[in-house]
C-alpha cells in the first residue's frame, strides 16, 4: 500500500474512531484522560487546552473530510458546553482549569490558552460556518490585544492572573516571553485570517511573525530561543507554575541558554509556510535561514540509529536530550515533508522516513489507535498514558492529515520518493 | 493684584466667556473659527480635534469648578452631537472631519484626533459622571490596542483609512511614528486611569511612558526627537498629508534630524509628572533627564530678549526658528512652574516670568479675550486669528487653569518667587 494510503487508512481506521469513541464526557464537555489501554483514567478536570484541541480535533476532521458523520455530532454540544463553562464573564477572556462540572479550579488567564481558543473557533468557524464560534475567535483576538500585547517592546506578555494584571515574574511566568507561545500565536492567526480576510488579523499575523524571526532565533543557525525577557532578551528556560505544565522536569535547573527544540523548530517551519500561504507570500527571503534550520534538525534532531527526533540539544551540536516525545515526532513529519517540497533536497525525505518508520513501530499503539506519550531514545515506551490533560488529539490527528497530503503531493511533482 | 488672581480673573473673565458665548455651532456640534476679533471666519467644517478640545475644555472647567453653571449646559448637547455624528458605525473608531451637518469629509483614522477622543471622553466623565463619555473612553481605548498597537515594535502606529487599513507611507504617515502622538497618548491614557483606576490602563500608560524615554528622545539632552520609522529609528521630520495638518510650512524639504521642539519638551515634562502622579510614582528615577529637558528648554527655548518661547531648533544650539506659537507658550508656563517646584531653582522661575510677560502682553488679544495664533520673535502678530479647526481652547484654558494654581502652591511652600 502506499505510504499515503496506509496513513489514511490508520487515521481513518484507528486514531480518529480512537477519539470519536471517547472525546466526549459523560457530564458535558470533552475528556483526554486514557491509560495505555484506552481506558479512563479516572482524572476528571477539564483544562482549556484540552477542550480547545478536541474543538480543533473535530473541526479539522469535518474541514478535511474525515468526519465520518460523526465529528459534527460530537462537535456541536461540546462547543456549546465549553462556551457556556469556560467564558469568565467578569473579567473576559477563558478560565484555565474548570473541575468536571465546570466549576473553577485555575482561573489564570494564561495565553497559550487564548490562542487556542483563537485558533480552535476559526477552524470550527471554517468548518461548520458556525457564528458563535468566527465571533468567539474574533473577539478572543481582541482580548489579546487590549490585554496581552507588548506596546512597549513588541510582542505579548504570556500570563495573567484572572484579572488579566501579569502574573508575578520567574516560575509564574508574568515577566517572560517565548517562542512556543509566539508560534501558536502564529498558528492561530493564520487560521483566523484564513476565516476573516481582515486586514487586522492579516497585520498582526505578519507582526508576530516579526517578532519571532527578529527576536527569537539563533542566528545564524536559526534554531529557536526558548525563552526571553519582555524586552526579548534571551534568557535560559525555566519550567512556569502552572496548574499544570510539562511533564517533563517541573521542577530543578533552568536549561542551558544554548538550548533548543527540534520539535518547535520543524514545526515552526511548517505553520511558517502555512502561514505565508494564507498570507500569499512567497517564501523565497526567508529560504536560506528555513534551510539552516532545516539542516540542523536533520543534522542533531533526527536519530540516524533508531529513528525519531529527539527532544532538544544546543544550537550548534549534538543532542542532549534524546528522548522521543509523541508532539515532537508528530510536528518533524509534517516539516520533513515540507523541507523536501521545499528544498527537492533528497536528505529531507529520508529523514521523514527515519521518523516516520520510528513513529509507525514504536510510538503508535496500533492495538487502540493513539500515540504513547514518551519513549527513551530505542523506542522503549516511558510514560504509557495516550492521553492527559494536554497530551490528546490536537498534535496527533493533525500531523495525519497533513502528513498524508504531502506524499500525493510529492508524487504528484514527481519527486523521487 | 497676585499672579494667580490676575490669570484667575482673565481666565474667568475673559477666555472662558469667549468660549461659552461661541463655541456651540448653530447647527450642533461646536466651532471654533474665529478671527482677530472673535467673529466667526465663515468655515463650517467640523473637525474631530475641534470637537473633542471642546468636550475637554467645557468638562476641566467643571472639573476645576469654572463651569459657571454655563459649561454644563453647553457640554450635552455638543456630546450628544459628537457621539451620534463622529462614531463610524462600520469600522469602529471616530472620523476625521465632517460637513456642518455632519457629512463625512475626511474618514480616515488618525490616532491624534482617537486619543483626544479619550482624553476628552475621560474628562466628561470625570466631570460629570457621563456613563455614556466613560464607555466611550473605555471601548477607545480597546480599539487603539486592537487597531494601532504595534506588536513587533512596540508604539503605536499613527495614520490608517476608514477600515483601519495603514495609510500608505512617507507624506501619508502610514509607515511612522511620532513623539507628538505617544506624548498626547500619554496624556489621554493619565485621565483614562484617573477615571477608571484599572490595571491596563495603568499598564499601557507605563508602556507608553517606556517607548516614550527610551526610542523618542535624543540624550544626553533628554529633548525631544519628533518621527521615527515603525522600528523606532530617528527620522528628519515631514510635513503629513492630512486634510489640515499644521499651518506652517506645510511644504518644503524636511526638517533637520538635529530638531527639536521646545513646546513639545516643555509640554512632555509637566504631562509626565502628571502621569507619575496619577500613576502615584516618585519622580526621582528621572530627575537628571528631567533636568537635562529644563535646561535645554531655559538655555535655548526661552527668550531672553523678547520673552516667550521660540518655536525649534537643534539638540544642542541655539534656536532656529525664533517664532513664537500659541500653544507653545501655553504648555512652557505649566511646564516651567513644574520645573520651579521640583527643582526649586530659581532660573525656572525666572523663565516662566519671561514667557508669563510675553504672553500676557503680546500673545493675548484682550479685548476679546483669546490668544493670537502665531507672532514674530518681537511679539508682531503674525497669524492674528484666535480660533480655527485645532487653534482653539484647549491649549489656552487648559494652560490658565494648570498655571494659576502653581504660583499659589509655591507660596505655599514658601518658596521665592
Amino acid at each position: 500500500m502506499e505510504l499515503a494510503d496506509r496513513i489514511e487508512a490508520y487515521l481513518t481506521g484507528k486514531l480518529y474512531p480512537f477519539w470519536y469513541q471517547r472525546v466526549t464526557a459523560p457530564e458535558g464537555g470533552f475528556t483526554t484522560y486514557f491509560d495505555r489501554n484506552g481506558k479512563p483514567t479516572g482524572q476528571t478536570d477539564k483544562t482549556i487546552i484540552q477542550q480547545t484541541r478536541s474543538i480543533f480535533m473535530l473541526s479539522h476532521a469535518i474541514r478535511n473530510g474525515y468526519g465520518a458523520g460523526k465529528a459534527e455530532a460530537l462537535l456541536k454540544p461540546g462547543l456549546d458546553w465549553f462556551l457556556k463553562t469556560f467564558r469568565d464573564h467578569e473579567h473576559e477572556g477563558w478560565l484555565w482549569i474548570v473541575d468536571k462540572d465546570g466549576n473553577p479550579v485555575s482561573t489564570d488567564k494564561i495565553m497559550y490558552g487564548q490562542s487556542f481558543v483563537i485558533y480552535c473557533m476559526s477552524e470550527c468557524a471554517l468548518a461548520t460556518k458556525d457564528e458563535r464560534a468566527r465571533r468567539t475567535a474574533e473577539d478572543t483576538f481582541t482580548l489579546v490585544q487590549k490585554y496581552a500585547a507588548d506596546t512597549a517592546y513588541g510582542g505579548y506578555r504570556e500570563m495573567f492572573l484572572r484579572d488579566w494584571q501579569p502574573r508575578p515574574g520567574g516560575a509564574y511566568g508574568g515577566d517572560r516571553k517565548s517562542f512556543d507561545v509566539h508560534m501558536h500565536l502564529m498558528e492561530a492567526y493564520t487560521t483566523l485570517l484564513e476565516l476573516t480576510g481582515a486586514e487586522i488579523h492579516r497585520r498582526k499575523l505578519l507582526e508576530v511573525i516579526d517578532v519571532l524571526w527578529s527576536k527569537m532565533f539563533h542566528a545564524p543557525t536559526w534554531t529557536g530561543i526558548s525563552q526571553f525577557s519582555l524586552d526579548l532578551k534571551p534568557l535560559p528556560a525555566i519550567m512556569f507554575k502552572t496548574v499544570w505544565g510539562s511533564d517533563r522536569d517541573n521542577e530543578g535547573e533552568p536549561r542551558p541558554l544554548n538550548n533548543t527544540s527540534y520539535g518547535h523548530n520543524i514545526e515552526f517551519l511548517w505553520l511558517f509556510l502555512h502561514a505565508l500561504s494564507v498570507l500569499g507570500i512567497s517564501p523565497d527571503p526567508w529560504k536560506e535561514k528555513l534551510r539552516a534550520l532545516a539542516r540542523h534538525t536533520v543534522s542533531y534532531g533526527v536519530d540516524s540509529e533508531f529513528g525519531g527526533v529527539f527532544v532538544e540539544g544546543p544550537h550548534d551540536g549534538p543532542a542532549r536530550d534524546m528522548q522521543k516525545e509523541f508532539w515532537q515526532q508528530a510536528e518533524s513529519l509534517v516539516g520533513l515533508l515540507d523541507c523536501y517540497l521545499l528544498f527537492n533536497e533528497r536528505v529531507y525525505w529520508d529523514a521523514f522516513r527515519k521518523v516516520f518508520d520510528f513513529v509507525w513501530s514504536k510510538m503508535i499503539n496500533h492495538d487502540v489507535g493513539e500515540w504513547y506519550a514518551l519513549l527513551e531514545r530505542d523506542g522503549t515506551v516511558k510514560w504509557d498514558y495516550l492521553g492527559h490533560a494536554w497530551k490528546n488529539n490536537y498534535h496527533t490527528t493533525r500531523s495525519m492529515v497533513q502528513t498524508l497530503r504531502r506524499p500525493r503531493e510529492i508524487s504528484r511533482r514527481g519527486m523521487e520518493t
